[in-house]
């Protein structure tokens, strides 16, 4: 293992790299990677006095289970991570200078094109929920004994998202997370809340149950070495090493200045920093240490077991939700739940029942499961998120993120829509579909009866990508056989004739004010369509096509709100060759009511479905 | 002032009055509301042994600037809060019976149909932000000596967004702000992670820099009483109260037991629990006092500077949102600018360089961003937010939220879409038309060049509701005259003729793209119309309507997912009576590169638009 001299001439490798990279981009933060410069070369390259290695990994397989794990939730010191996996041998020194290019893997923030990046970051404070998510699946399920680092910049621990990582690392005691934060003082665009004060940082994340080091100089590669050496020895609880460091450091020029954020040096700088540095150091590489073999615990697949439901029994589709998840558990064992303190309103809790040990309570806390979530699914799992629709909002930038860390994942949303009732508007999700539909790959799947909803949580197992499942408070009948297949981009026509005068697509609740609708209708001799558009995203063009031919007309119902719901799915699928298109959505602001009251003041019960579809016949 | 025995008679009649609103609604959470009934009591009713009030509030005048603030971040605790008003008299006791219905203003959780109710809660982990805003209010925007309080809950605490705002009220020395947080154990599912812990929440809160007090029986309302005493006269930093306290106090059948969150007691259970209070109480009510009549600072509004851009200069639009907030702050002594440690991109910062007193730094924290504002805005402030369009996603929850407490509020996102280029996918915003069009009565505003975006910043302060203003990270040219007017609803039609065979509609940045490639498609013979889109939501459909049945399709062009973005709501827009639209929009992973390389790879720039129109013109 490499001594002293040579990591520091490994930092100033280093730093010449951040700054050739950033300078020939043209952009780019290196400033932000020259603060962290020698916290990772410690991290990655050094050992203690003892001789054992802080970070172990196979740099010809990144996915061996027993490897350590390194995520930079500063994802904007790109060029350190870039640099560090150069300095390893994970990439050619020269291939840095295809830093940000169109086609090279090495992004202004890491993703996952690049095959060391453990998950995609840049949007700040999310890496500490992904290292928690890591880590839970180290400690629980596949118990192993890696550690995940997570390299954690000052201005982020401003997100509340970092506070609810803490918290849950430190509920779940998870001695094999550690995160690295490098105060560097400068945020953007000055001073951070605390600037230097690291004991200010220290004292927060102590008083949340961490053990806590602190390191004087982080530019003081033998303090940190002392320090990584010190703390890792300790292992009953999460672990945070608090670093002061400099932003620039290692170039006069910029050093611990304002005004460098995310600017590289001008060439003529550039050169000057190469020349302090004593010109352009030769290329080297340093080995990683070889972590553990521990074999993974064996998991097989088996049959899941039937589900039976009678037709015109009464129930939930955030009730079938959890069933499924009983059901599949003991079958998929790699199946995890997560859910955030409503698990007896979404019905994860079912899943307690069967899997208890793969069943995690994450609090209220919605950024940090569904970063958790992310970090067990990059380790392996295949996870089930769940809350109430209106709650997974507070996720919205971690559920866009997680795509680019290409996540496969089920996001259950209950008590969607106004239907949920006397509770009132800030329990009612209305911008679900909207959002989940503008997910790259993503499926936004809305089950009308529990039949479905069971079928489709295990359509979403399958689909490459978030899948986003609706579920509703109250209880609907069940109108499909068991049998019935809900393939991902189907619908189903649940009222067809040759004489259709208007086709009504609507799905979940409000398939069954649609079908009363429907039948109201055909007793006053004006038949209809009714199409359940089960999966709202990817959509039955098809069908909506013919729909559109045959019927000249489609009125959309949808507890949602109008835009981008499931009245402009319907339009875009059709919109080649469209036909006259009626919504039928939440566009009031709600209120508290009974289920009925507020279907009808929003005119999307059966009564509205009438009176809509009679005025446009005509 | 009430004596104790007639505090006590109070907390008597307030249980009754919570148990039979939600016995007779059949939902509610009765159990949530009975932990914290001394806490407020005590707050609203008693005196210190000084004499001096601890709330002061007219009665008469909810909105009277002098008055005290009260936010129920616990909106669930609603019976408590409506019987508490209900015991000042702001409401009849038998009007309690009215929770929950259809007509009542008594909603399942606080909105602002009720009159004291500050800010509608009920999406958890909120009311504290939006008490930050107020107590920034009162401190250096009003100079008033209200106070502002916060009731929370101990489940909350898990949210992220609590800890963003204790960070910035100690940031900000918020003297006048005081939580007061109900530690009655219980969750929804379950116990909390501290559980009874009271030391737990002290511990970390006081971290923070706030002083806390503790109070050990919660229910002994004389220890309350003596505790608020305390702690309120001290002066010089925020100020936390943890008192541990028992769910469903009062009631033996449920009081500290598990199983009891959000259910209302059955009629035979309430009749027990009525007899073991002694039988219906007799109904009383008890005078606030009254505040001080401290004038407000005297605001008038000038006529701003006009601006003055030269057609054909290249402006970002993001430049000139920080120009109009620089023009208009002087101008507009009430405009108050917001911003997450990003100014300098957003350009948010210039606001600085005319009214630095009304700019405020809100560090990397979104969601307490938004809260705050709401809280301003509640105050009569005219509030302007701002970060990149992608990190806006982290308040979507709080966003929502906002419009039911009927905000009015102009966000500005930046960096919207591909095209800002090497910073790859975690910066750049494509999913923020979409959610912004979900909210009612919102406004989704997206300028091509500065003298739109001014005009829009203009116009979006005068709009009810919540305004979205997307920015780009990019100079685009001047194409408008300084005295163009931009009316919400309305487009600019900015190339036609009698023969066009197409119409591309665009907006922001690709409008730029539209007009070349319309150049290049006149020059090839095929004439088409060019719609610039400024106003997503409200959106011109007259013109749109006119352009289809004049040029037959449209094809539209979009930075943004493809769902719920300009695509859609030009469908939407043209439902009744469609032609084909074809949307070109960002629907491939994106990554870095150059704009141009990322406008070409997803299918947006001008020769994709030329090859599009071509194709489909025949």
């Amino acid at each position: 293992m490499a001594d002293i001299p040579t990591l520091r001439k490994l930092t100033t490798l280093m730093r010449y790299h951040i700054l050739a990279a950033t300078t020939k981009a043209g952009s780019g933060h290196p400033t932000s990677s020259l603060s962290g410069v020698e916290l990772v070369t410690a991290l990655m390259f050094a050992r203690g006095r003892s001789g054992a290695p802080f970070f172990r990994f196979r740099l010809k397989e990144p996915s061996f289970p027993n490897n350590d794990r390194l995520i930079f939730s500063k994802g904007h010191a790109s060029p350190l991570f870039y640099a560090a996996w150069a300095a390893a041998g994970g990439l050619d020194w020269k291939d840095m200078l295809t830093y940000r290019k169109f086609d090279s893997p090495l992004e202004g923030h890491p993703t996952r094109r690049f095959p060391y990046t453990e998950a995609a970051t840049g949007s700040l404070g999310q890496g500490l929920s992904i290292g928690v998510g890591m880590a839970m699946n180290g400690k629980y399920l596949d118990t192993l004994p890696y550690r995940t680092f997570v390299l954690l910049g000052d201005s982020e621990m401003a997100e509340g998202s970092q506070w609810e990582a803490i918290q849950l690392a430190a509920h779940y005691e998870l001695h094999n997370l550690v995160g690295i934060l490098d105060v560097n003082r400068l945020g953007q665009r000055g001073e951070t809340m605390y600037g230097h004060d690291i004991g200010a940082y220290a004292e927060r994340v102590e008083s949340f149950g961490w053990q806590v080091a602190m390191v004087e100089d982080g530019q003081d590669i033998e303090e940190v070495i002392d320090i990584y050496e010190k703390i890792l020895a300790i292992s009953d609880r999460p672990l945070m090493i608090v670093a002061r460091t400099r932003k620039g450091a290692g170039v006069s020029a910029v050093e611990d200045k304002d005004g460098w954020h995310g600017k590289p040096l001008p060439q003529d700088g550039f050169e000057k920093a190469v020349q302090e540095m004593g010109g352009e150091p030769e290329p080297f590489t340093l080995e990683l240490a070889e972590p553990e073999d521990v074999p993974l615990p064996e998991r097989k697949r088996t049959q899941p077991q039937p589900f039976s439901y009678s037709q015109g029994e009464k129930v939930a589709t955030r009730q079938a939700y959890g069933n499924a998840l009983k059901r599949l558990g003991p079958a998929l064992p790699d199946i995890v739940a997560l859910d955030a303190e409503v698990s007896n309103s979404t019905k994860a809790e079912a899943m307690k029942e069967s899997a208890p040990e793969r069943f995690f309570e994450m609090y209220i806390a919605e950024q940090n499961m569904v970063g958790t979530a992310l970090g067990m699914f990059l380790r392996g799992r295949t996870v089930c998120v769940s809350s109430f629709a209106a709650f997974l909002e507070r996720a919205c930038d971690q559920i866009r993120m997680a795509r680019y860390s290409d996540a496969t994942m089920l996001i259950a949303g209950s008590h969607a829509g106004v239907s949920i009732g006397e509770d009132g508007p800030s329990q009612m999700g209305l911008e679900d579909i909207a959002f989940f539909r503008t997910i790259v790959d993503s499926a936004v799947l809305y089950p009308a009866d529990a039949v479905a909803a069971e079928r489709l949580v295990e359509a979403a197992l399958e689909h490459e990508g978030i899948s986003y499942l609706r579920t509703t408070r109250a209880k609907t009948p069940v109108i499909y056989a068991n049998d019935e297949p809900f393939p991902l981009g189907g619908s189903k026509v649940l009222r067809r004739s040759a004489a259709d005068e208007a086709t009504i697509v609507a799905a979940g609740i409000t398939l069954h004010e649609a079908l009363a609708a429907a039948d109201a209708l055909a007793e006053r001799g004006v038949p209809v369509r009714v199409v359940d558009l089960y999966s709202v995203k990817p959509v039955d063009a098809d069908t909506l096509l013919a729909a559109a031919r045959e019927t000249g007309r489609i009125i959309t119902v949808e507890d949602h709100a109008p835009a981008g719901g499931i009245g402009e799915a319907v339009m875009s699928a059709i919109a080649a060759d469209p036909c006259p298109v009626h919504v039928l959505a939440v566009d009031k602001k709600p209120r508290s009511g009974t289920p009925a009251e507020l279907l009808a003041f929003e005119g999307i019960d059966k009564d509205a479905i009438v009176e809509h579809v009679l005025r446009v016949v005509g």
